[in-house]
């Protein structure tokens, strides 16, 4: 067994069983070891379509995918959606091929500082020695990629290491810790005495809060002492709809935040901070809280919130307390115009139970999300990193760890531009991703935050770089290029006819939504 | 004047004119400042074709062209083709957007270690502290970029220093070195003593020396020792064609190249290093010359070779030979199959005089490119870092360089994917770029290097990520969706006639070769 079979042996035993690779000359003996029956790879056209998926995957199992990237370009091309991956918590395994030893000291062309270009954006980083060390190597990033919150483990495997022998195969326990780190009673305790002042509060959940029986136990909490429940603006997984406990939204925009916040005294932070500003503007704030609301951090991120609530809940002598869930909304199909709100209505009606919606909608989506609260129970998953590009790889990632769900991908034209090669990788695969292309041929979020700063309104040069509009991006076209069937739609019930239809048969489907 | 104006003043001032760019929320004012009707603005929809077409742009104009990143993830989608221009000394100053100081202490979702992501690709990084002083930073960058050879210049903007009143603005001098350093007469006279010796040398040029006066003297080197020239298998830029003085080409595959090398007893270097392997392999050499070849350098990266060879001409007594200049070759006209001898006739004969050709065939042109060193007199561009997803960013900026010059791209399908958005650009700029892609459905020269490195034959899971023809990406739609128009050839006649017509208008075309 030479060293790139032992890597790849390795991240099976311990549970990593996908690879999304975009391969180079380094890699070879890597691909070999891919023969392994028990990993399943998949190719993906450029670097970002592999990190985003692994993120994708990672968000909807819960346990680290791998990538095989080529050298320091390589994984810089996949380092904008390992940033957003990061910011969601998503681990993620990245197997980063690297010239043998020998050759690296005559600085050939693909030279780099791969651990630079790896460590702002890693939380672990080494490089294998020897072929020898690669199990134990590839066991510590598997553990580090599985720790709460997932962790960005990055191994740089030189190709010596990868063809010479590694001797016995070695069968590692995992290393990975056992499971999220208990709260501190006395936070919870705190957290207690601030709801049973009965003072108007604000409960902010994240991380695994969002979701299962901490989302369910959160309810309870709501139902016993009234504080309301809410999600930062954006979030790594949510489990909403029918049936679920509802969590509200804090608004994106600096000014209906403050408005939003400004009623409540306490905010208590489960697995989150308190709620700041995307970006900094000249004359707004940073935190958006009132002044004079207090911060308390119930759980920590890593933390395990189902035992903060329960614990919260036994103080609160309220764990028999019933939570208040979502009525399902009578589908009402919209028709007429496309805008904000019959877009909403339409993804409402037609979102099967079960299904994964995954946001990077920006101007289209922002407002409107509210609407989908009533619909079929179902998972909403957004960008926490906010490097735009990131939702067709996600969906890519979504729809191989649960191949038996649709995956909806809400994205601006703006943004599937960035990554828009994971059509391809969606086409190979047969993989349920309905992709919905919000064709508005702008980067209209520009335009509001152009006023936003201050800069009045933009002059020809500056809408030029806002534009998108010459020429205008063929989406059919688009989707044809890499073998994925599209419709285009310009009304409400056709946009609802075109998503209902694209659930009937397995396989992508792409749909622009021309506004 | 705020800091944004003060610095696109300040890039105009220094002789700075074009800003590719792909701009977020961070960089309105820069926007603004973009009114400027000194600085051209071209909007990218992906980092890495900004950044590629700051390359393509230095490699014809000499003068650096300056980008527009969105904070760290936008520089780190830009880095791969950063690392291509390093390594091809290309110079470009980039100016990537930052939160406000004021904000970046609550970590907002867009934070990242931006110097720490720039440092390992670029020569420069700083940070603007003020408003007030952002035009000398400017000013400083662009002096950096321009040095011989180019180096890669960071600027970090955050949003307050784009902001705020920057005061009276400053016209700066300009801060560049004032060209290239003087050879050392030692090395000179001593390359005049191993010329002298009648011993079979081998002179390899690069940088600046493979076109112009240099590339010319050169020529009469030649003439008058017998020595021969050569270049690397990649090289920044060569004027080649008939007319001009012709430089072999030092094979890309291991033993080719050990075999092309060994007769020779002495190597000359200019403004480059002795040959390695690009890439390592179990049982091959990293150095490719022969066991007591003497390397000798004549002129060192960033040494004048204009001066370098006009000092060994008279050391030689040799000022006055005629350099031995490049025929032209009859144009011939294939037809039939295609193949690599069909395609480089094809192009020997299409090419128009003063064209650009920028290669990244990789397997389809690798051994033929010799063919066309009789074609009408033309500019060839080549990859010097290796991360593919060069060519079409590249292609894209040197035809902003020289409007008046049609540029051919040649491009493996499986490169064209990774930036493929600078069709659009191309389309919206009207410029004149004829793209060919080379459609073998696969990324080719991967299977000749799986057994290159005694991998064996590809088992199913390792042809599975090599091949990309499932499915097969459609090229027509492909250009259509970014409004480039096409066509697809399957014979060699076929394929000189769409390059014919291609340069009878202005604007892109996209030609599909099958394979």
């Amino acid at each position: 067994m030479n060293g790139a079979e032992s890597l790849v042996q390795t991240l099976t035993d311990q549970g990593v069983n996908i690879c999304f690779a975009n391969p180079g000359t380094s890699e070879m003996h890597f691909l070999k070891a891919l023969e392994n029956p028990r990993m399943r790879s998949v190719l993906c056209l450029f670097e970002g379509v592999c990190t985003g998926a692994a993120d994708g995957y990672y968000r909807m199992k819960g346990t680290p995918a791998s990538t095989l990237l080529h050298l320091g370009p390589g994984l810089a091309n996949g380092l904008a959606n390992i940033h957003n991956a990061k910011r969601a918590s998503s681990g993620m395994v990245n197997i980063v091929g690297e010239h043998s030893a020998a050759h690296l000291k005559y600085d050939p062309p693909l030279t780099s500082d791969i651990e630079g270009l790896a460590r702002p954006l890693s939380h672990w980083v080494r490089r294998v020695q020897s072929p020898r060390t690669v199990a134990w190597d590839v066991a510590t990033a598997v553990a580090r990629a599985s720790e709460l919150p997932g962790q960005i483990a990055t191994l740089i495997l030189p190709g010596d290491a990868s063809w010479q022998e590694a001797g016995d195969h070695p069968l590692l326990p995992s290393l990975a810790p056992p499971g999220p780190r208990a709260p501190d009673p006395a936070r919870v305790e705190h957290v207690a005495r601030v709801l049973r002042s009965g003072e108007p509060t604000l409960i902010i959940l994240a991380g695994q809060a969002t979701r299962g029986r901490a989302l369910e136990l959160a309810g309870r909490v709501k139902a016993a002492t009234g504080a309301r429940l809410a999600t930062q603006f954006f979030t790594s997984r949510i489990e909403r709809g029918a049936g679920r406990v509802t969590l509200e939204r804090i608004p994106y925009a600096v000014g209906q935040a403050v408005e939003y916040l400004k009623g409540f005294r306490h905010i208590v932070t489960v697995e989150t901070t308190e709620p700041i500003a995307f970006f900094s503007y000249p004359d707004k704030p940073s935190l958006l809280k009132a002044t004079g609301t207090s911060v308390d951090e119930l759980a920590a991120i890593g933390e395990d919130p189902v035992a903060a609530f329960e614990m919260l809940l036994d103080a609160l002598g309220a764990a028999d307390t019933a939570p208040v869930l979502q009525e399902r909304a009578p589908a009402v199909v919209p028709s007429g115009a496309l805008g904000p709100a019959t877009i909403a209505q339409a993804l409402a009606a037609a979102l099967p139970e079960g299904c994964i919606l995954v946001d990077e909608s920006l101007t289209t989506g922002r407002e409107t999300m509210g609407l989908t609260v009533g619909a079929a129970p179902h998972d909403l998953i957004n960008n926490m990193g906010g490097s735009i590009g990131y939702a067709t790889p996600v969906a890519t990632g979504a729809a191989l760890a649960c191949p038996d769900r649709r995956v909806f991908c809400m994205v601006g034209d703006g943004s599937a531009m960035y990554t828009i090669q994971s059509l391809w990788t969606q086409a190979r695969e047969g993989l349920n991703v309905t992709t919905i292309i919000f064709a508005n041929n702008s980067y209209a979020i520009l335009k509001a935050e152009y006023a936003n700063m201050g800069a009045g309104a933009p002059g020809p040069q500056a809408l030029a770089m806002i534009d998108i509009d010459r020429p205008r991006i063929d989406w059919l076209a688009m989707a044809k290029s890499m073998g994925v069937p599209a419709v285009s739609v310009d009304s409400a019930e056709a946009f609802h006819r075109a998503m209902v239809d694209s659930t009937r048969e397995q396989g992508p489907m792409l749909i622009e939504v021309r506004l």
